[in-house]
């Protein structure tokens, strides 16, 4: 099972509270490591945000998030590339070794087009996040979430973009929930190797309530967490695990009961 | 543009429709192919079913569905393979060439299983198959669909698990819904070669509506069909061309209107 230390609470699972709510609650349950969003951030202000959280002593894990890439003028291809240079800094600032990107949502009907615009938007900001020590994480979705979130949608495919820079600066983020059904996961994982710069772990309920809020806590659902979370250690991965779940029902769910939960089922399952 | 002698009409399109009606609106529209649901023929009986068949004229493109293969049980797992064995048995009395396997949901959490239980369902009834002259055309469902419905999700999957079998009476059917994010797929298409069964399209709208009954009408979503149905004709397959759709919408539309714009849309966007 996975050590608790390796927790890192990914604050979009307890939707309902603010930074400071979120960073007192991981205090109060002795989590050691938080992931952060840039708008529970910008609600407070970065300087604000940069303060707390080196007051209270916790680690970040990431931030979540750039990308969003593919844009239908070169214009708007240009502000999402700035959005992303700003968001390197504001990781610098925070402290968060690593930037999630969510690639973004198709253009059009141009997949291939598509997915050409996410290669350039990271050759764009690489040489940023390289000065900067910032690690950029390609997050593979779902590929249900292909024309309405994110083009990169196979650990092989984020594996491959990745490779086209280097190694220390790019890298995968692996979520279980967009990946764990790929026939291919434990080969791509292996090969992922020295490329595996985070973690996600949720579950996939059966049914599926929602496309869009529908995964839920760990151990609710059918993914293999513990095999997974195994073969991500093997392939060289130590860092740490972060919780994140968007789901209506838990967001509904008192902050203090989820976290709770969470750490047990964390312990018991992943 | 596709040609509409290849338009093939699945019946799950008019869902609210007997066999009897949608033969008699494919002879009204002029539509020479027909999809079968075993669950319409049942309605009717198959006897009849096979007269009316024979009466219209109608060539049938398949018989959906088989497959359904991993169970708990060896009990179970066996049962699924004779009522296999049974479709196998409509679909030469109802001159389908092809039965459509849907492999069939998980069992439990084991994933790796459940594929192997889909690989030994197939070695089972292949024979079978091959002697009342019926191929067997695996098809990749969308991996949201990996938990209840499908274990088989990627059409390179799909392919690796046919290869496994004679070329002559185990390939793959393509349905466009299922794979157009596939970041292989043009490659992985012309890999299918030679095992390419059948072609099923329909479009992706966004946002998805629903995962179920999500997908709709050609050229209400994103999906690049003619790029896709012209890179299935590249790599060799003649055949018909299966529109099936899964809608509520639709489904409460009168089923003339929807023949009408269905026969519309696949001359302009198929």
């Amino acid at each position: 099972m996975a050590d608790l230390k390796r927790l890192s609470f990914n604050q979009i699972t307890v939707n309902s509270w603010t930074l400071e709510q979120a960073v007192a609650g991981c205090v109060r349950h002795g989590i050691r490591s938080i992931g952060l969003w840039r708008n529970k951030v910008d609600q407070m202000g970065l300087p604000i945000a940069v303060q707390l959280i080196r007051e209270s002593g916790l680690a970040v894990s990431s931030l979540c998030r750039g990308g969003g890439f593919p844009a239908a003028t070169p214009q708007e291809r240009q502000e999402r590339i700035e959005d992303n240079l700003r968001a390197i800094d504001e990781a610098e600032e925070l402290g968060a070794p690593l930037l999630v990107l969510v690639c973004g949502a198709m253009t059009g009907r141009d997949l291939v087009g598509s997915r050409q615009m996410v290669r350039d938007g990271i050759a764009a900001i690489e040489m940023h996040a390289r000065e900067r020590g910032i690690k950029l994480g390609i997050e593979p979705l779902h590929p249900m979430y292909t024309a309405d979130r994110s083009v990169i949608v196979t650990l092989k495919q984020a594996r491959e973009m990745a490779s086209q820079f280097q190694a220390e600066t790019v890298g995968v983020l692996i979520d279980v929930f967009h990946v764990w059904h790929d026939p291919d996961l434990y080969q791509e994982i292996e090969k992922t190797r020295g490329r595996i710069f985070g973690l996600h772990v949720s579950d996939w309920p059966v049914p599926l309530p929602d496309v869009l809020l529908g995964r839920t806590m760990m151990d609710d659902g059918v993914i293999e967490l513990a095999r997974i979370r195994c073969a991500v250690d093997a392939a060289g991965y130590e860092g740490p695990i972060e919780v994140e779940i968007f789901n209506q029902g838990i967001w509904d769910q008192p902050g203090d009961a989820v976290i709770e939960l969470m750490k047990r089922r964390f312990v018991e399952c992943v």
